[in-house]
């Protein structure tokens, strides 16, 4: 089994749709970035990536791969899941806290979890946090997240075996 | 299995007794917050709740359970603890780290862990880390914890089986 | 099996060689501290310490060890591993991710995560991000790392069973 780690930060935009956690918050203020800023995605993403010995979102999703600029946070997650079943693992979870004072994940948890779950192809949970006011979240500057993954390796499949491999089933 | 991460992180504040994990520390400054401002139990407490997929404090110990206002950080742990054992889990172990310059969790790690571990009912470590002066846990505005968790789904005992389940041991 | 999480933090300074994931960075800003300040060997440390219960760098290696002032943050990771084994587990993996505008970790990981795997002699992955600008270290300032750890208990080997205890092999 391996176990795995990563965060997200955006700062809050000017003009911006705000989408966090796979879901579109109509009213709130959006995050920047080249992308959707979708910081609970994103980080589950570098979870995901971390675990497996992948890189970063920038190593999988930068220049290299122009198709993926601009893509939705959701997009990104069910790309990193891929690409992490291509290496050899399972997603066993992803476990997710988003920390800032808006959007307030609680209120469409349950909604964003089924969103981000169905991406990935694995249970992904969530939960929110604020900060006491303090650091860039606390002045609402930015919205952080942090994620951690668990990945088991895949049991050797057939389609996985070289086509001469004798397997009779 | 499933792992999980929780944060925590709450002000200093003036005329506030200082309960960190677990435990009052005469002579420090205590933390601001509804609550006792236990970063340490709550992130641990967080931890529990995304990996079992219970959400956070907020949805678990806010305005519908007034009976845990101001409660204290080991009381919520406990009963963080017993809901995730109630949605079929058992809870391997949580790791917290507390970080800031105060208190200084490293001199009385063993009694912290002691008073953690019981109230969750499972092995709680501890440890601590400085910001070399940086951010606002470096400039003691505040402090900070971060956690993990790793649960494994609890076997189907006998006293969760319906009545008429016909098992005859 | 065992989670545990760690971060470190440190503060570029001034006439410092720059050491990040266990390599040297000819040209980069170096980090301050008694240490090297390699961040994320030492957020490695922390989580693998905390997983297993054996507190923090300051306490493994302060004042108590004065062989270790000043070391290299490989060194460090390296009797790190070495404690968490003594103490009856194995190191399953560490995955780190470091936060901050530079070094860009994405440039060298296959180097830094052979160096780091080798002085712990399991799997350590690594992965980069940076904040959007935020915080101390979007204004580089600082560097942070954060970390996860996976154990699992040793089985029990000869060499750890009492000398007399009659088992023939």
């Amino acid at each position: 089994m391996r176990v795995g780690i990563g965060t997200d930060i955006h700062a809050f935009g000017e003009d911006r749709e705000c989408w966090v956690a796979g879901l579109h918050w109509p009213g709130e203020r959006g995050l920047d970035g080249h992308s959707d800023g979708d910081v609970a995605a994103h980080a589950a993403c570098n979870a995901l990536f971390t675990a497996a010995g992948l890189g970063d979102l920038g190593a999988n999703f930068g220049v290299d791969r122009p198709e993926f600029r601009g893509a939705a946070g959701v997009t990104l997650l069910a790309e990193a899941a891929r690409l992490v079943r291509a290496a050899g693992f399972e997603i066993g979870n992803v476990s997710v806290q988003v920390i800032g004072v808006a959007p307030r994940i609680g209120k469409r948890r349950a909604e964003a979890e089924k969103v981000l779950s169905e991406a990935a192809g694995a249970p992904i949970t969530l939960s929110g946090a604020t900060t006491d006011g303090l650091g860039f979240t606390g002045r609402a500057e930015g919205l952080a997240a942090v994620a951690v993954a668990l990945l088991t390796p895949a049991p050797a499949s057939r389609a996985e075996l070289p086509a001469d491999h004798g397997y009779a089933g």
